[in-house]
């Protein structure tokens, strides 16, 4: 079993509030949309989905929680504190509510939260010590 | 601001515990764990974390649910459907509770659901319409 998540999937309450913060706030592509309870985008080895809370309360045969703070977190990493500082206001200007304005964090790096649409949390943060690669794929590097 | 998540983050209730279903009983490999609190796994081009529920309320200083059924997934998938059902087996016998058993999805494909410690839902599938590469690496191809 490979160490690799495949698919990081939201279920929201609104597909197409959701879609149109990540490809219009955001600028995102889309890169397939099969039904309009379900949105896909690639992302780096990596795909990231928009779901229909309905639409997963019946795939996965239990109730979907509504509470979708906090339970988990998504983060989206940037290569200096300027760039989580212009990413922040992009988020919020885009429709994210502010959660934690970016500040100095107590692991040595840079963070801010902001709630994008659906209630989900997503922390945009400078960390100097993972490498980010050209092509945006994020490292940790050896321990010490 | 590029298309892509850089950390997936579980918040839960006992680290020790969830890190022992990934990295004793997955298999995975620890690429760092600074405080108790937190344990970080390199996947494919991104990042994977276990975080404190407690340090998480604290550090983005709003309450998290104990609700963590079902508000997101996250997906592992497998090249055949014969790999999906090895690894349902396997993710059972590591201590995941079944939720769903592998079966033929009505999006094409071959899926199954469990719950992993702390909670979260893990749907672990072959997706035929999706490339992996050797290295784990997940891509959509573009709409026909």
């Amino acid at each position: 079993m490979e160490q690799q998540i495949s698919m990081t999937t939201l279920a929201v309450p609104d597909v197409a509030e959701a879609r149109r913060f990540f490809e219009e706030g955001l600028g995102w592509t889309v890169a397939a949309a099969p039904s309009p309870e379900v949105v896909f985008f690639q992302i780096v080895g990596s795909i990231f989905a928009l779901y229909s809370r309905e639409a997963l309360a019946k795939e996965i045969e239990r109730p979907v929680t509504e509470d979708t703070t906090g339970a988990f977190t998504l983060a989206w990493n940037a290569r200096s504190d300027e760039e989580v500082d212009q990413t922040f206001k992009k988020a919020v200007s885009a429709g994210a509510k502010p959660v934690k304005q970016p500040e100095k964090a107590f692991w040595g790096g840079y963070s801010s939260y902001v709630e994008v649409p659906g209630g989900h949390l997503l922390e945009i943060a400078h960390n100097p010590f993972w490498t980010i690669d050209p092509d945006g794929a994020i490292t940790i590097p050896p321990e010490q």
